[in-house]
């Protein structure tokens, strides 16, 4: 497959006219062939007039059509699969082996979005009298007493918006998770493509528009556009076609698309995965039996892929002593044999650098340990940074994208619950340790995160049918739900009764 | 049970210290003692400090625990039925057997949410390992390759604030289905009490304290508070012990309360039933076949209850002829010969006339009938209104809430549709009528509404587990849910996965 440096508009292959950006290879800080040019306004209004035609007659499709549709998309980035890699190793310095994980793991998704579709057909819950498949009965009140049968479906909501993210171009980007519930759910999708990864936004928008061809489905069920948040990002949000929004990315850019959506005629809902630094408990007694292995365990997780992870440990709370003191030692070790590696772009880089920076200026932390300086133009050195528990403010909560984690020393399992009270809402923590002070834990955190990880660390999100990856504002805009995990289908469609509708 | 005047919060009953208000007979237009002082921001934040506090002990509660604790409330209502209708009839002017069929219908729905949780308790699917009963486990992704176990679960939002409707000083009111969903969740909940029904509003909210102490819950699980929308009411959705609010009432309010709840430093969801004119389609082989029985089953949807439902049926489409002629007819003379019936409030009364005027200076609609002037010192005459779809713009789809509806007459279903497609979200659409035509009606409507209703019509909305109380906004500000039904319970809490967390 050839990169042409066009978006996706339906079925055709048009040339931007806006702003021309190319990839940067992290690794030689080259340019990377070809040219992508941004769209403008009209480009928007054409891939959403197409989404809301084609909304009607892909809502009505069958469950067994779209599962098949969504497996057809999986078949065709797995044939795909060594060019997927090899662009995007070369416009995201991540390893070889991470990436072709990546493409597993989102043809997986897309093809567990398809049997959940199955499943769901199997109940035979599907049998609406209506016009094929449009609404999805999930629950009925029998006739009674002369009253009618009232059934409870699901409707799509219609067009829907996906943002990728920089951090992992394939199942957070153009055929990830968002794009692959809300094919799912009914709904034809837009998606702005990451400036960090054009070329695999390209590829797989290619391939996913080829797959909706072959489906004999309406052009306008994917079209992907080029271009910058702040005009057309804010212009496919509030264009009033479109029903809702899915996205990954900075807490910056997530708060304008929500305060876009609200301020519509007609508010929208969004789902903005934003921020999080994850904190981790290390209570006591796992201090005390295993602090070698944990900092091991830590380390590996802080400094996994260039600590680039939504769920990256970027926070550490235990009890100050000559355990904590041994787990900071082999910590420290083992930042300092860290060989660093590449970050998906000078812009990442040069926030994670100056995030580092103010860490080093600040008066009340320590900077323990440095990894080394990656071999690559645009790198990152791994951090590990202690505080007291006494200094741990709110400037101390905020997320350094990257490689660094902070460890804040605590008096006691009082301080550290307190410490615990105080976070912001957050997408995972961690515990390790058990018996009563977990206990004492617990209930603190599950008022503030989606997932609560026991002995183990927060990085690597399964795609399963139980997991949540969401979680309280500002992890996310909007915590009813996940953007990982079978549930992420439910985004994007919304219940219905049918009350003496004819079966 | 003695009236005091006082407000509830946690198990004190509070005097409130700024305006004094009373409620209105409206048969009679008299004045109703005792006076009710607003409550302040000190109030505000002692109930919901209180419910903060109360939080997570109730949370904890087992499923069982807050069934009967929601039995016991529905029991309190029932033995308090004589007091609470009589009540009712005096502030509300609502006949007695629609209040005593509206205890009922609440204390219905508070059994049939005990009854959920109990289901959802006998599944098994309660047995997290954690705290009992602080987290609902859903589903689970088992232990594989080495992987952890991941189940997922549901905890409660928290604090919820809960405003009540005028039209339901019950059913919508202080222990109505916001509360009674609310509770069923494991959220403490704060009510801001109606004006229009204050004497209801402590009845109930002194008997909801009291189960509260009966149980021996924590005190703040419950509160009532006294005061207007725009200080008390904004406060209260503010207050960052709040993380959710149920609303229904009219659009300038809810939409006011979605906007202070979006613009809080931590956003928080908002369920806001707003605004609906529950569109109504006759079509042609349904006027040829029964157009007398139609415009009685219309009128008297209509007129019921002074026309004070949100699903009040508020706008008619058919296609002109001898049918529709037939069907204004009947109607015509149904209307006339309504006798009218005393509305809730004297704002509410004055509103309708107001509405009622300004379709009368419209230079495109005509008045076809008046009903008649009611014995009432507050009253509401029913009005039929009929306009060519031509003439059919954006100002005749407002709301007039009371006994009046407008019957668009189309030159043929093909401007049926077209007008349907040009409607704002709505709770309700009608079909009378069969065949092509609805099969070609549906799908617009379904994009439209979150209830469909055949051969029936919109009011009377049955509690049950399939029913959707909802719909696409401006109709409610969120249509992923609803505020009757099973469902509802929902609104109030969120996924959570427990990784690798003991059982």
């Amino acid at each position: 497959m050839q990169l042409t440096g066009r978006m996706v508009i339906g079925f055709d292959r048009v040339a931007g006219t806006g702003r021309a950006i190319t990839a940067v290879d992290p690794r030689t800080g080259d340019n990377l062939e070809p040219e992508y040019r941004y769209g403008d306004a009209g480009d928007v209004e054409r891939a959403c007039v197409l989404a809301d035609e084609a909304f009607d007659v892909y809502r009505a499709t069958s469950a067994e059509q779209r599962a098949a549709f969504l497996d057809a998309i999986a078949g065709k980035l797995d044939a795909l699969k060594g060019d997927l890699v090899q662009r995007a190793m070369s416009e995201t310095g991540l390893p070889e082996a991470r990436l072709t994980g990546e493409v597993g793991r989102t043809t997986g998704q897309l093809r567990m979005f398809a049997e959940d579709l199955r499943a769901e057909d199997a109940t035979g819950s599907l049998t609406t009298g209506l016009p094929d498949g449009a609404g999805r009965v999930l629950s009925v009140d029998p006739a009674n007493e002369g009253g009618p049968e009232i059934r409870q479906g699901r409707v799509a909501l219609g067009p829907v918006a996906v943002f990728g993210a920089s951090n992992f171009p394939f199942a957070f980007s153009v055929a990830g998770g968002d794009t692959a519930s809300a094919l799912a759910a009914g709904c034809p999708v837009v998606v702005k493509a990451h400036d960090a990864h054009p070329g695999v936004c390209e590829l797989v928008g290619q391939a996913v528009s080829e797959a909706v061809r072959e489906a004999g489905l309406p052009e306008g069920v994917f079209s992907m556009l080029y271009g910058d948040g702040p005009t057309l990002g804010i212009a496919l949000v509030t264009d009033p076609r479109v029903q809702a929004v899915g996205f990954t990315g900075s807490r910056r850019a997530g708060l304008a698309i929500a305060q876009a959506a609200a301020n519509r005629p007609r508010p929208i809902p969004v789902y903005a995965e934003m921020s999080s630094v994850n904190p981790v408990f290390l209570l006591p007694d796992a201090l005390a039996e295993r602090a070698g292995e944990l900092a091991e365990g830590f380390v590996g997780s802080v400094t996994l892929g260039a600590g680039q992870f939504c769920t990256n440990p970027g926070l550490v709370f235990a009890v100050g002593g000559t355990h904590l003191d041994a787990f900071l030692d082999e910590a420290t070790k083992a930042i300092e044999a860290n060989p660093g590696a590449p970050m998906l772009t000078p812009g990442i880089a040069k926030a994670y650098a100056e995030g580092v920076e103010r860490l080093e200026n600040h008066p009340d932390v320590e900077i323990v340990a440095r990894g080394q300086e990656p071999d690559a133009a645009v790198g990152c050195r791994a951090a590990l940074v202690v505080v007291d528990a006494a200094n741990f403010g709110p400037d101390l909560q905020e997320e350094i994208f990257g490689a660094c984690s902070l460890v804040v020393r605590c008096d006691d399992l009082g301080q550290v619950v307190e410490a615990a009270r105080g976070l912001e809402g957050q997408l995972t923590a961690t515990i390790h340790g058990k018996g009563d002070d977990a206990e004492r834990l617990l209930p603190v955190l599950e008022r503030l995160v989606g997932r609560i990880v026991w002995d183990g660390w927060p990085t690597g999100v399964r795609v399963g049918h139980a997991m949540v990856h969401g979680g309280p504002f500002p992890a996310t805009s909007d915590a009813r739900t996940t953007s990982v995990g079978s549930l992420a289908i439910e985004r994007f469609r919304r219940p219905i009764a049918y009350q003496g509708v004819p079966r």
